[in-house]
């Protein structure tokens, strides 16, 4: 991209002055073996908890560092951000506690939570443009009327050496791991933790996990076609057009960048949950998510994941947890077809009963069921204990004389 | 209780041979602040992460103490433990690790999923007896035609040691802590937390936590009445007969056990979720719920909360979640009464539309409901935004002829 070498901008230097910045500001988070993980995925598993951080998310090192090499008059004026996320809460946070005003841009629609959370980390928030360019446009606007200092979320040397810190904690407590693995969106994070870490290890591998509908980042290196978009669970790296400067670094830096669909995102949040008693967001739980879908990759391998956020709606949360119950057989719906008379009922609750099937909800109604009028379908929703243990209540329904489909999307192999 | 003097048979001495024993197989937890924690109570608050441990609980830190003290041939003949939860895992996960042949006997009906984690980790798991004194006594029967060595969950000095581990941590990690608050069951944690925490630093405060139906420990120690008993989301510390060691070095070294109710260890759990990102059993969130019951008591000090386990059932958790949306105004049920003709419907959901409310289910029957046969009843599920935004819905559907009531408990205050 330009006549400099390697490594532009971020070296070893700014990552480690951008360490001295934020010490004592910006937590110093653990890196802890997980067994459980580890396990599931066949190989040594570390997380690095940057869920931990005082907003939730690694993007308070970028954040504190850039304010931090702010002059007095560009303090008194103030900053501005353009983000409905993390990077939105980080700025809000650290400009509060440095006496900085901030401004935050979000487009229009952002719902109302992710507006109030910032807000009340002491932000103006500013709600323009119907999408992300126009709010960019906004943002620029507003900078310019108001002579604030924008903060980007990731095509900026001093963030990108602030995330990098990240990359050296990691490899200060764990010199021995042999992969990194990071999410990418901009990439602000895994360019600065590629800097720090080829720099103090070369043999260590680097890999991105994008999203697959968002795999941009993989696309302007010549690696991917154009994604798609979409919805995505991984919303904080959802990013369209990933950074010039992060681009060039990651070229140079980086070994890999893998991809992750939908399922295998949510499947990695449920995980998170159920094996390592973590609230992962989407986009945190991608570096675990390539983990389970390229295992053979990471065998035998020291591998440090960078779980880079845990900012997830409640209700996004508890659906993927009931979602991952009926995935793996602990929770199922069956529809059976009963004679329409008094005590059938009583009789199949029963057998459910006696084989070990715990009753959630039962919907009992035969007004637009495709059943001859003397017959009535049941639905009942079911707790069990694997999709063997599904197994065995259809049978024993079957054996019975209720006739039953199951509902939901089980795979009624191993539990 | 006896001749002995105020810390009977665990010392500082018996606690650093502990930590001694456990480096290297017991994770050292980190403790980390909690900014916004610390807001909700008011306080300076730090949480001691034991759900980090590889079976999610601090009780691996007597369990490894314990197998480590046994002799060649009792290792060779195994050990025994009682337990359905947390202690069943961690003597099953250190025993195999050790190569030491475990059973574990848990009470008949005990739920499938706790039988496979604990068989999964390599123990022989026996279901014995209706209630847990019959497993109890059927745990005494086995141990001795086996030949086993029993591992009591907590009224066992090695055990305590082990446990007392966890404080002795805190204090090197942060000296300035004040107060350390620590869930009670049969108060293992607690006096080995207690004994190495008033050891190191006399002035600081140690303050137990029961669930208001187990309250047990203050009872026996003649400060509260005897507990009911009932249904509890902590059942890690749903302990009827407290350890006899136990209670003579809390009698000796706690200053004070508070009691914590059903409800505010429910929302417990929802704020570590929704504030710290972290799974938080119902036992491992009653020092939050006690913080939070309890704000002018902790004021202003350095609180150390011992987050002492994470295995929660993912039902129960999105339960939880869910529970929390409706209680803060995030969820709503609402009935309107509309009349039964085409396009109604359309309207009612415009006007919830244009206000913001999220449609997430809706029911519309008329055969049950208690209306005139021309008009007819919806039930809507609404996302909204704050308890304010329920009341301007409300208004807004009124306003609109659509007479609604709101079905589910949300307190129409603040947001």
């Amino acid at each position: 991209m330009s006549a400099r070498t390697a490594i532009p901008a971020v070296g070893l230097t700014q990552v480690r002055h951008a360490a001295e910045i934020i010490r004592g500001t910006v937590l110093r988070t653990p890196i802890v073996p997980s067994p459980a993980l580890s396990k599931l995925a066949g190989t040594s598993v570390a997380l690095k908890l940057e869920i931990l951080q005082a907003t939730r998310s690694f993007k308070e090192r970028g954040a504190v560092v850039k304010l931090a090499s702010l002059g007095r008059r560009e303090r008194r004026a103030g900053v501005i951000a353009l983000s409905a996320g993390n990077h939105a809460q980080a700025v809000a946070y650290h400009a509060a506690r440095l006496g900085i005003p901030a401004v935050i841009v979000m487009p229009e629609h952002t719902p109302f939570t992710k507006v109030a959370r910032t807000e009340a980390l002491g932000a103006r928030v500013v709600l323009r443009g119907a999408d992300l360019a126009q709010a960019r446009r906004a943002t620029q606007d507003i900078a310019a009327a108001e002579g604030l200092t924008l903060v980007h979320p990731y095509d900026d040397p001093l963030i990108i050496a602030g995330q990098a810190t990240c990359g050296l904690e990691m490899l200060e407590d764990l010199p021995e791991l042999d992969v990194l693995v990071v999410p990418v969106g901009g990439g602000g994070l895994i360019s600065g933790i590629a800097a720090a870490a080829k720099a103090l290890k070369p043999g260590i591998a680097v890999i991105g996990v994008e999203a697959i509908g968002y795999a941009s980042m993989r696309h302007v290196l010549g690696r991917g076609a154009k994604p798609k978009g979409g919805e995505t669970l991984a919303e904080g790296i959802a990013v369209q057009e990933p950074g010039r400067l992060t681009r060039t670094i990651i070229r140079a830096l980086v070994d890999d960048i893998l991809t992750v669909d939908e399922p295998a995102i949510e499947r990695a949040v449920a995980h998170f949950v159920e094996s390592a008693s973590l609230v992962v967001e989407g986009a945190g739980s991608a570096p675990l998510a390539a983990l389970l879908a390229h295992p053979k990759r990471f065998r035998r391998k020291s591998v440090g994941l960078v779980v880079s956020g845990g900012n997830i709606d409640s209700r996004l949360l508890a659906s993927i947890l009931m979602r991952g119950l009926v995935r793996t057989g602990r929770l199922v719906r069956l529809r059976t077809e009963i004679t329409d008379q008094p005590g059938v009922l009583a009789r199949l609750t029963r057998v459910l009963g006696e084989h070990g099937g715990n009753i959630i909800e039962i919907y009992h109604q035969r007004l637009f069921y495709d059943v001859p009028v003397k017959l009535a379908e049941v639905d009942v929703v079911v707790e069990t204990r694997s999709a063997a243990h599904v197994g065995e209540l259809l049978a024993a329904l079957e054996q019975a004389d209720f006739p039953t489909r199951l509902l939901s999307s089980t795979a009624l192999k191993d539990g």
